[in-house]
This record gives C-alpha cells, structure tokens and sequence, in this order.
C-alpha cells in the first residue's frame, strides 16, 4: 500500500528551502523571479539550484547536474522542502539516479506537479516519503490567488481540513457512488503510466488515485488508462478523483470519443466511488493535494466530499 | 524469451484471408477498395470483416464487436490469415478479451504495424504465435511498390532471405558495433510500452528489438526509452535495430534535444548492437518484419546486415 511512513517537518516561516529544476528549465526568468519573491513574502529563505540556469535542449541541464542537486538537498540538514520551478520533461532520468537512503534519513516535502508526478511518486515508492502536489515556483507562484495559496500552506504546514475546502467553490461530479478510505495518490496520468513495469510506481492496491493532465488528446488518455487496466491498477483501487484535463481536444477533422466517453468507459462500471470535477490539474486555481497519506472519499447522490485524515508533515 | 512456438501455415495464392479493422476504422473505403483488390489480384480470397464499416469515435465499432470478430476468425479452420486494414488507436482495448487458446489451435498470421503491434505482442505473448509487421490494406496496399510487395511475399510464403535485402537500397548505419542473436521482436515504439507492467508484452530478454513512430516529439520518444530502462528492458535485450521516426519534430520553439540526441542517450552505450536507418515504418516503402522468429543481427565498421535464421510460416 502507497502509504508514507516517513514524514517531512512542517514548513514554517523562517524555513529554508531549495528551489530547482529537475526536469525542464524554467521558460521565463522573470516569473521564475516573481515566484522567488512570493516565496520569500511569506517568510522562507531560498537556496537556488544550479538547474535554474543550466540547459541542455528541454534538460535543465544534464542528468547527472540534475540528480546530484536533488541529493545535495536530499543530504542537507538544514533545507527544509525542495519546490520544484517547473515540470515539462525530465524526472523520469534521474530516477535511478537518486539517494533515497537520504530521502528517508531526512524527509523533505517535494512540491510540483506535472512531470514531477515521476519524482514524487518514485520518492514514495521507494522512500516512504508523502509529497505534496501543488504550485510551481516559476508558473504556478507568480499568478497564485489567496485561495490556492492559502490551501498549500494549510496542508505545508500540517493541516487536515475536513472536509477540504475545493478553491473557488468547485462542485464534484459523482461518476460512480461509494465511500472509500485509503492513501491519497496521484498527479498527471501521462507521467504516472510511464513508471507502470518499473520499481518507482508505488502499489497503488487500495489507494484513492488522482489524475489530471493537460495537452493530451481523448485517444491517448484512453491509451493510458487502458494501460493502468491491462496493469490490472484499476481492478485494485478504492476511488478515484479526476481533476481538470485541460486541452485535450481532438486531433484536427479525425473522429473522436469525446473525453467523457472515456472516462465512461474505464470508469462508469467501478466498484468504487468516482468523481469528476476537482480543482487540480494545469491551472493556476486549484488545490493542492498529498501524495500518500491516508483520505477518505465520500460520494453519494449528488454530493462528494474528500477528507484528509492525517497531516502531510509531522 | 518472445520465440514462437506455433506457426501460421504459408500464405499461398488461393488462400482465404480475412480483412479487419481492430483499431480505428478506414479513413477511405476508396483505398480499402484498392488495397483489397490488390489482395485479389496475388490471389487471395478476400472475407471483409463487420468492422470495416462500423465506427465508435475513433474505433471500428465496440469492443466487443471488434474482440469477437477477431475470435471468430481466430475460430474458422479456412482463414489462414488476418490483414489489419489500419492501425489509428483501439488495440489495446481488446487485448483481454481474446481467445488466445483459439490462436494456438490455429496459429494464423495478422499482419499489420502502428497500432495492431500490441495485437501482435499480445498473440506472441500469449499463444507464441508469430506475426508480420507490414503493409495494412486500406494504408499501404492501394500504393506499395513492387519491392516493397515482393519483400511482403516472401515472408508471408516462408522465405528466409539471408540477408534480408533491404528496401530501396536503404543503408544501415552502425550507432554501436556487435553481433547478436535472438528473437526479432517489436512495432510502434508508443504502443509497445503501453504494454509494460502487463501481461500482454512478450519477455525482451535476449531479443532483437525493432522500432519506428510516426507523430511523436523527441521529449515524447524520450519518455518511451526511459520507461523501457526504467523497466530494466534495455539492459536484457540482445540488439536494436532502428527504423523511421516520422513526423518527429519538436513541438514549436521550445528548446528541444534532437532525435539523434534522445536515441544517442539511449543506446550510446549499449554493450549490443544497434543500427539505424532500417527501411521500416509509417513510409509506404519498406520491409515486413517478423515478430518472434530467430535473426541473427551483424554491425561492425560502416556495415550492418540483418539475417533472417527460421521462417515465419510452417
């Protein structure tokens, strides 16, 4: 079962951080800038990683360069989390790369989304450590309103809102009625099944699985979701909570299932309960969301709630 | 090993061949036409399947109608063989709602690549049997080249051309020097590993891998390689050998590493053989290739030559 048994400190004023690039560079100096700065308003003290400035075609720089930072951080007593500047591509490389003897012998909240869904998941999976799935320092931070901010730093800071507020009062769609309780796990579905057949996937039996993504067409969200069925994932979940999967048009005149029917067919027959709707995905509005610690999943007649029931940090 | 154990009997001139659409559906019936009369005119006698006229989104009908169409041919002691009208995306739905015993029974060549690889890996892994990655009837047959035919022929009669002749005097060139021998095993890149973590995907240990794609980006291709040695795929094989990546550019004016670049990561190192440039892929010119029969793999210098050891059919 994917659930941490190793937990970060809250992350209190005063705190000091490390903000990197694992995958992509940052695309824009200057939100990159305006992020720092949020973060530094509300109190943390910020170490930059060399990643912020290196590159090497959509690489923040080589392999190597980007495993090694993360294990310095890893390593270092007095860093407190580490946020993520941007996802793009790249996680998936170091994965094999890193010091996960660190990760647990001083846990570190990692926050990001997208491609860092890899980097997160593997910590899990291979540490024990929860991650938080939330804004990014250089595309999320320099846009975020009071409402996102005000959800990621409750959950930081070792919150288990219950029920959890949704930002801007987003109402949930029920798919399928149930209630389920288990390890809250997720982040970008595209990401998530790249780690399928590898050791970074962490056992999702019995978890309340998450998925968002952005960019990927009805048919390739199909091919992914049919991939975690013939993994024989789905078969094996308690819920699931499917946030926003944001242009995911068709491609061009071709006909098309639309994202709906996909979502139908791999998900209107579960024995579990299913909700569409969340606020979470690739959007500046949104909640943030634990990787790995205990949540309850209630959905009935037109009503669905997610509870979290432990803190994310201790 | 993904070494067939069960042959498909040779495709001679009279035989009866079904034509299917197990993935999307013809995007032309004027080409299916052609392509079918082409399949006449060499003798064969042509049962068109239900789905090549039926349409859900972007699949040839339901699931259920493509599955079982499939398994009735699967059943019929006169069809000798399956021809894939085109690939598109639905293959991976079906893959557990096969009759695989019924394969065994009576192990029947489908032929087809792009989307219909995972129909092929799934049948290899499953029942052993053998397929032909080639010309698809609506797709390539209404324009395939007499070489590209002939080359098509001599498989599917039970040749073993030694060395394989390569298409349009293609050249092959050596990335990393060596000698192997194995099963010859692949498809589509993208839908070969949607098949990690699953049942449906033969074990690669000691094979010779072929792959091509057509539409995907570099981050893309890059993330298909790194599940497959995140997979420990990579490190089990005995050779690779590299067809055509179509349509592969980068996404618009991100910075991006080259294709070159990606499959140098890749396959640089690689303790085996790998060669590149095969004439194989979505191109109408190209070579068939055997899914699960020995070959035998040579690159040393500037040449590299490709042998075909048993016959497809028996």
């Amino acid at each position: 079962m994917a659930l941490a048994r190793h937990f970060p400190r809250p992350l209190k004023a005063g705190a000091r951080v490390a903000v990197v690039a694992p995958a992509s560079p940052p695309q824009n100096v200057q939100a990159l800038e305006v992020g720092i700065a949020r973060l530094e308003k509300a109190g943390l003290q910020i170490e930059r990683g060399r990643t912020l400035t290196a590159q090497r075609g959509y690489l923040a720089g080589s392999d190597v360069l980007r495993a090694e930072e993360l294990n310095h951080y890893f390593r270092r007593p007095d860093i407190h989390a580490i946020f993520c500047a941007r996802g793009g591509y790249g996680c998936l490389r170091l994965l094999p790369l890193l010091d996960y003897e660190a990760a647990i012998r001083m846990p570190k909240l990692i926050i990001g989304y997208s491609d860092i869904t890899a980097l997160q998941l593997a910590v899990l999976a291979q540490a024990g450590v929860p991650g938080l799935s939330g804004p990014m320092v250089a595309v999320d931070w320099p846009v975020l309103d009071t409402e996102t901010e005000a959800r990621f730093w409750e959950l930081a800071q070792g919150a288990t809102p219950d029920p959890l507020p949704l930002v801007g009062s987003a109402k949930l769609h029920v798919l399928r009625p149930g209630d389920a309780k288990g390890p809250l796990v997720g982040g970008t579905l595209s990401v998530l099944v790249r780690l399928l057949g590898t050791p970074y996937l962490p056992d999702l039996t019995g978890s309340i699985l998450f998925l968002e993504d952005v960019g990927e067409a009805p048919y390739r969200i199909d091919g992914m979701l049919a991939q975690l069925r013939l993994a024989g994932v789905l078969d094996r979940l308690a819920g699931v909570v499917l946030g926003q999967f944001t242009k995911s048009d068709p491609v061009s005149e071709t006909p098309s299932l639309t994202l709906g029917e996909v979502l139908e067919d791999y998900f209107g027959q579960a024995s579990y309960p299913v909700v569409v709707g969340f606020p979470y995905g690739h959007q500046p509005q949104k909640n943030t969301l634990p990787i790995g610690t205990q949540a309850c999943l209630q959905a009935h007649g037109d009503t669905a709630t997610l509870r979290l029931l432990e803190p994310v940090v201790r």
